[in-house]
């Protein structure tokens, strides 16, 4: 839904209340939800400023360092190239890879920054971080007109969809990291709307404040827990669980929602 | 495979050449294949200048106007919204959906111009064009945040995957078409080669220039004709073979490959 600061035009659809109290339970900051994107694809596209000034928008493909750093492969031979030659004021947008029926309802982010050519210590590490994440540019990466570039980032801007969105600085962006669930992430969330609905309606009774939910459904998980939707007598509703402590690995998923369903089920 | 003009550091792999004359088959121009892509998708990446004159790759939508000049619809809550209301120089890339393994395969467009508010009497198509490319906007377009924004094209920039890339001007961008095929031309290349390897086979023996190709795969299909590589016990080779006539509409396809099958076989 829109942000509350939207000039309303009117017709924005109400949702249920939770009629009992639920816990909170966290939320990946916008720095890690912009880390998260990073690792999840290696496509993205390039702002970069033409020689009269003009903002240039193209695709590449990027790499990471361990602090996030993007590491582009540009050809010299190409106009973002050329232009990264002459001023290297970039941003790079990255967006799920995914996209959803409405293509506003993706995440998405924005990293701006300032791009430079590896210096002698660190061109291995760039070298490496952008091959792991882009195995065909070893076909490329050798040839004289490629060069890399890291792009140090000064500034994040995350839009999590509608109405989520939060900006991030330097520090708090280098120091995040992924959120290790989020590769297995969708497989689980269908995996448990295929053959868990009864445990989902469970939890969204017991633990989501929604005793009158008469179906629950998963739209996302990370390593704090799942997000679900509800339809209720009273219209549908939205609410979050949390498992019974923050993941640190992808293979703790499937135990952390089993615990979730017997905890709800043992409350009912 | 990379330009000639890249600095070949020595290993790239050859192919072999037809034994036989092939008819010239036209191809797309760059401002078709811009056209191509720009209708393919309603999803961009826009590149505008912040306040400081930094550049700011954003998420976007877009619907298009009869001479393919994107319709965006942005909301000034949004910082692109706010760069565009300061200076309406803009890019926006445009990607193909379906990103191949090697994403720099994939075929990719910037469109760099101006962006406008619509003029009073544009207002009504502008505000189509954008429905009609993005259904979910009729939840959002109304909102008094959000704008819809003309890019008027000036310039063209097309790349079709590794070695095929061209420029376009404004006016040939805009009296190109879409390629009427592109929309069947997946599920047809892949129905050819799924279930038609003969026919495949005999075109990139009697047409394609191969006579002593040993497979042949379909790898795109556009309103001129077909690529094929191939198989030869001298290696492999790429190959283009026409219909008898550029189609004019999508269920013109079928009817074009058949008659190719035919005109193999009759002349083998």
């Amino acid at each position: 839904m829109p942000e509350l600061d939207h000039g309303d035009p009117g017709d924005a659809p109400s949702t249920a209340a939770p009629l009992t109290p639920v816990a909170d339970v966290p939320r990946r900051t916008a720095a890690e939800e912009a880390r998260t994107l990073v690792a999840g694809t290696n496509r993205a596209t390039l702002a970069t400023l033409t020689a009269d000034g003009h903002p240039w928008a193209s695709f590449v493909t990027y790499g990471c360092l361990d602090d996030g750093s993007p590491v582009l492969c540009v050809s010299r031979l190409a106009e973002h190239g050329r232009n990264l030659d002459d001023d290297q004021r970039v941003s790079l947008a990255i967006v799920q890879p995914e996209i959803p029926a409405d293509p506003l309802a993706s995440a998405r982010v924005t990293l701006a920054g300032t791009a430079r050519r590896p210096a002698a210590d660190e061109h291995a590490a760039a070298r490496a971080a952008h091959l792991d994440a882009v195995p065909a540019a070893r076909y490329y990466l050798d040839y004289s007109d490629f060069s890399l570039w890291i792009v140090a980032v000064d500034r994040v801007r995350w839009v999590g969809g509608y109405g989520r969105m939060d900006s991030a600085d330097a520090p708090a962006y280098a120091a995040a990291r992924p959120d290790p669930v989020s590769a297995v992430a969708a497989g689980a969330v269908s995996h448990l709307n295929a053959d868990h609905g009864d445990a989902l309606l469970a939890m969204a009774r017991a633990l989501g404040g929604y005793p009158d939910a008469t179906s629950a459904t998963c739209t996302s998980a990370d390593r704090f827990g799942l997000d679900l939707s509800v339809d209720t007598p009273r219209g549908p509703g939205i609410t979050r669980v949390g498992y019974a402590a923050p993941l640190t690995a992808a293979d703790g998923l499937r135990a952390a929602t089993v615990e979730l369903a017997r905890r709800a089920r043992a409350s009912a």
